[in-house]
């Protein structure tokens, strides 16, 4: 059954067509190597001014910044941050990339957190039934 | 100073031109959610089949499956890994990707192991001095 | 020079007393597999219950949660995380974790952020130079 | 029920006690920062030989190191890794860290690429039925 993902019903000589997910929200921590200092806020800042004029939908903490959009959008929207910093004299970018899709529904980066806090909220109404 | 990466060297208005690295090596470890069972090893051997056809460079380990190419090829890989699962019914799915570039050289997957493999050769042949 | 890490100044023989880092901060991204559903929001909403009963300082965001404090506490509540969801029935677990430890300073979560945020500030407060 | 994590079931006053697990694969990607160059290959061939005297079970690639062991050894050697290039003089570390539990069964490192190999090889035993 295709639900299980067997291979048998693939047809992998339609895969170059295959389009990449329409939403999805990402979180990338971006780390430029062989800078002169260990601090690298000003990198930070600079992206952060780049998401501003880019258009796409993005959010910061502390550990990295989140994005909403197309696959396409938010991993070419990340590569132009890598090139930035590249076009200042950063040598060496690596990123860590948390991406997600799914096909049920879409969720925003708000909605991930507001379903959390929702439960936390209706949990803490309710009588404790823990011992 | 550029190496600095202070903001008023930026151009923003240049920025929705800049292009994507045309060189990295990436590491992606996808992870099918909400799938009947906790076994995946069916899903990574149809991605495996998929990236045999795709024509990118790439090798599978335990923790993932790293890649070679452009920004936009092997981003595009992965979104369109991503589908194939979905097509496949997978209704969620979350990646991790590590992507790095780099303007000083072209690293290639063998060349980031075989330098590091070399540095402990030349340690092994060289008397002890370690206490 | 012990600066550009040559092996020759390590004493391979008392690695195994070496220390873990004082203080980190750390942020991870916890996804239970092979659930019935594609939703993890009640799982996540018992981390969050648990780190709450836990001590350690922690912060979530919609990519994942971030902790701080020293190395060992920080993975051992990320474990326990693990621990918590396979006693709830969740046969397998698959966690990124983002960790930074420095030795220049102790750089808590809000000042990673607040750093970033002075030079968006005071960038707005200068005139412009860009073209 | 427990198995779709509801909160009613959990008792957190015993969360403190919660051990954390006996066995999992991981997968660790150290970044200096800071360093003079960008060439890190001098640090990870330090890790290396550290790993090879702290007889956890380990496994370099172009990527990052696999490991295998307990939650607590296998983030502790992670953990001493920073502190040894601390010492060396690096003064930031930041590593992304894949970790995986599960309670099904014990999956060596080898065991979950020989699985994905084995489908592989049996589907191209098979005739094929794609299009």
């Amino acid at each position: 059954m295709a639900d299980h993902g067997h291979a048998e019903n693939v047809t992998f000589r339609q895969c170059a067509h295959l389009a990449t997910p329409d939403h999805v929200t990402a979180d990338f921590c971006l780390i430029p190597m062989g800078t002169p200092t260990a601090s690298v806020s000003q990198h930070i800042a600079n992206i952060q001014k780049f998401l501003a004029t880019s258009g796409i939908k993005y959010s910061m903490h502390s550990a990295g910044t989140t994005l909403e959009g197309s696959w396409d959008e938010v991993t070419k929207v990340i590569g132009q941050a890598h090139t930035l910093l590249h076009n200042q004299g950063v040598v060496r970018i690596q990123s860590d990339i948390r991406i997600g899709s799914r096909t049920d529904k879409v969720q925003s980066i708000e909605d991930k957190v507001s379903v959390v806090e929702k439960i936390l909220q209706d949990d803490t109404a309710k009588p404790a039934t823990e011992e």
